[in-house]
């Protein structure tokens, strides 16, 4: 398989929004279509948790990407017309510094010892990627779930950076569900005895941590309603049932998950998602307007803004991106609010291509570029 | 601490659904209020996963029972009008036959060599408690969570049993979204080195297993909206946070989820949690109608019911309760459903007491025992 990741290297030192500062750090990230000569055609997607650079196959990775079927010539973010970066967030695996890097200062992994990281961090080293590449001003910012949040952080620190801002199934904060959900999902590989204070190994991994973390994110990513048309009680064949496992798994649902679960361990550092978990609960914009979810909104300036929410999303619940609409359209923006009844629940953006294809591309056909 | 309960011998064998029985089992119950002379007046209480049959206090046992506001004179359950019982499910360690006890063939405690549990066997066994009591014909069975399963079952196996009906957040089957948490709460047990395969000891038990798995139980028996109101991003003060502790817990909300999980560890066997929770997700109505939940509803007959249900249980979300509703009125009963907007999610019937006392009160006050 091809790699198509180029990097950024960061100041040094890169100054850590809580303290402390990276040296020699870098973060990955991946383009499409051509910038043009005036570098005004740029559009930065910022991604969830886990998700690497790779949005989408390209020459040298044709392998399928995370937002595969949203970008391309003629897709919803045209590369025949904008040159889109995927930036790998600061502090995960997937080619970025992160605590499974070696920390110069020692010569070993950190671990542990990385620096606490907040999604300030992550739009920091990001912002820094995009005028790296000779780009003043993006065309378009786009954030997806907990990248939406890196992306506030990013136009709020970097006034005049973006011209038009799409919101993806985002928050303008951290509230107590989602921040209890990813506590135990933390808790679950903590909990880990291989987890061993993030001094684990391939041999001694906290695969049992991250399994349980993987299936209750998946169960909060997806919804009940889309489960009971799709599982409702179906039964596992017999020789898909764990002989001899008491209280093994019945229902396709569990193997649903079990699947997830599998695809997921060893494709994300553990101290990676604890990290990068924790940097979602400690985000709110409403630290930039005197505890005010609003009035740290409306210190972002845009010209347009398109927020995408669904109906069915538990974790990122719909009056949040109504807040965030509401918020942008107070500083002056014109905003574009969609609500979706897309049954996918948060996940509905990787799913429900069609509606997402439409409201973004939609959005991106009004702008001159 | 007084102790109130009494205990009801079962049939011995007593036969089990999915194969095998019991013998020499009992249950424990306990009872406010007075039997009348023709044995008309009793109303039996089945419980949700955890509860013991210390529903409220009573003078052997003067401790606050799990539903305390709703039990005794002039109360919504009137103990100067009615027999209140409340029965420990089969298979719970509150007193009732349960992994946890010796059988009889070995002398040892059963743990895992158990025989299965269904929810009909929980029926069952209260059945056969109060028809010990003499008691022919329930004036009303109530059930609650996983009780309200247990109820149909009940109903639906010992026709005429049953005059009225109180149907409290409970489901017709188990669905996959439900199934989905407690198949990853027993994960969660499973999962922990010091559950052993049930064979774990004081010394040695599987606290982390419990103390995801309850975890998990509170963070879907509540609402967001209950604590966007109550706890908000409130932090820890500095001196309730664990110290050195990486990853620790920050957030009022982690904490109000560590006393949950602290209080309920080793206070509930964790192989009986396993037996109750995969019996849940078993309980089928549709089972007694061709697949078809509707069907197997209108097998029950009683004359009157109540079903009362809340929009923000994610667990046994509204629509069930409404299917309830439907398929008792199709047998020809007459009900009331009530549509509740308590903030607290599936807890409301624990917590918002007005409410459910309004709503079980005023059904009660009708019926002429």
């Amino acid at each position: 398989m091809g790699d198509a990741r180029r990097y950024h290297q960061l100041s040094s030192p890169f100054p850590m929004k809580r303290g402390g500062a990276l040296r020699g750090a870098r973060v990955a990230y991946e383009t499409w279509g051509e910038l043009d000569a005036d570098r005004a055609n740029a559009i930065l997607i910022l991604t969830g948790l886990s998700p690497s650079a790779h949005a989408a196959s390209n020459a040298e990775d044709p392998s399928h990407g995370w937002w595969e079927d949203m970008i391309g010539p003629g897709r919803a973010f045209d590369t025949d017309r904008f040159h889109v970066i995927c930036v790998n967030s600061l502090g995960s695996d997937k080619g970025s510094t992160c605590p499974a890097s070696n920390d110069p200062a020692t010569g070993a992994p950190y671990r542990l010892d990385f620096p606490e990281l907040a999604l300030e961090d992550v739009a920091n080293a990001a912002y820094e990627a995009v005028t790296g590449m000779g780009i003043v001003r993006l065309a378009c910012l786009v954030g997806c779930s907990m990248g939406g949040m890196s992306a506030l952080a990013y136009m709020l620190l970097h006034p005049k950076s973006v011209r038009t801002h799409i919101s993806v199934d985002t928050a303008p904060q951290a509230q107590p569900f989602a921040i209890a959900i990813r506590s135990l999902q933390r808790e679950a590989i903590r909990l880990d005895p291989h987890w061993n204070n993030g001094q684990y190994d391939d041999a001694s991994y906290p695969e049992h941590g991250m399994s349980i973390a993987r299936k209750l994110g998946v169960i909060t990513y997806r919804s009940a309603m889309e489960w009971n048309g799709r599982f409702a009680r179906i039964r596992l064949e017999p020789d898909q049932r764990e002989e001899n496992e008491p209280f093994g798994f019945e229902f396709q649902v569990e193997s649903y998950l079990e699947g997830h679960a599998r695809r997921f361990n060893r494709t994300f550092d553990p101290n990676s998602y604890l990290y990068l978990s924790r940097a979602s609960d400690w985000f709110d914009i409403g630290e930039y307007g005197e505890g005010d979810v609003l009035k740290g909104l409306a210190r972002i300036h845009v010209e347009q803004a398109l927020v995408i929410g669904v109906s069915t999303d538990i974790l990122f619940p719909l009056e949040q991106q109504e807040t965030i609409a509401t918020g942008l359209r107070a500083s002056g923006a014109d905003v574009d609010f969609v609500a979706l009844d897309s049954p996918q629940g948060h996940d509905a953006f990787l799913v429900d291509i069609e509606n997402y294809s439409r409201a973004i591309g939609g959005f991106l056909a009004t702008l001159n570029p």
